[in-house]
């Protein structure tokens, strides 16, 4: 099944939250399930913050890719457009808000679920909740922006 | 000269982000300048959103560990202790706010300026800027708490 970052173009696919080309990066996959949106992912040991619980920046980092996914994809669905169709659809992140609501632990794969609350013209306000073992750990929000076309050309 | 994190007892330098005994990390190094506090970083090639941009969620992971460190810093400054005597002072980050004022070059060096802005028992609230080239172009806030002292234990 292609995710949502399978359809972003070539020069959009270098991220290193969710760019399918940044062979350094998190390469995040996202999914459509009903309403919500989900990525899973599984930090490596090194993804530590104290010995035992996973690096809030990299929590940061897997809100941030994915609600800039489910923005695209819900611009696209909107539309009433297939995702990939042309002109290409892809947002930056105008602000991310995270609460770090108890500490997530290091080993399970975690499951970030999105929401959209909100689209405005070129503006998407996504929520996502990263939860452990089926706990909700860490909450965000993310103002997402639609690039600009000159932007990354 | 010693950075904060250099003050970080063994058991909690293993951050991503800011600890010394990190090796896959970022390993950022933090100091007082007057008031304020400064970290500088260089982003590798594959910190890019979009080409020749840095990643947010890098530079939300900066502003993450810069700001828990001049959270610690300044408890021990507050508290009239050295930092590194015990017992040592730690904290955790209960939210992360950030705003991206404007797209920030990939390649020149960051720096990062923080400020504390209210120091209430174990909670200590920072700001911190993101500057590429002089030209601030991320804003954020960290709401951090100081550690449990059985947390890493």
């Amino acid at each position: 099944m292609k995710a949502f970052q399978d359809y972003y173009p070539e020069n959009l696919s270098h991220c290193y939250g969710c760019g399918s080309r940044n062979l350094h990066g998190h390469r995040i996959r996202t999914f459509w399930d009903g309403e919500e949106t989900v990525t899973r992912f599984t930090p490596e040991p090194y993804h530590t913050a104290v010995p035992g619980f996973v690096y809030g920046g990299l929590l940061a980092s897997l809100i941030d890719c994915h609600c800039t996914g489910t923005a695209a994809a819900a611009t696209y669905r909107a539309e009433g457009r297939e995702m990939g169709s042309e002109p290409p659809l892809r947002f930056v992140t105008g602000a991310l808000n995270v609460s770090y609501l108890k500490p997530t632990p290091l080993g399970p794969e975690l499951t970030i679920r999105g929401r959209v609350k909100e689209i405005k013209g070129r503006k998407v306000v996504v929520e996502a909740t990263v939860y452990a073992e089926g706990v909700a750990t860490a909450r965000g929000e993310v103002v997402a922006l639609q690039m600009p076309e000159t932007f990354g050309a």
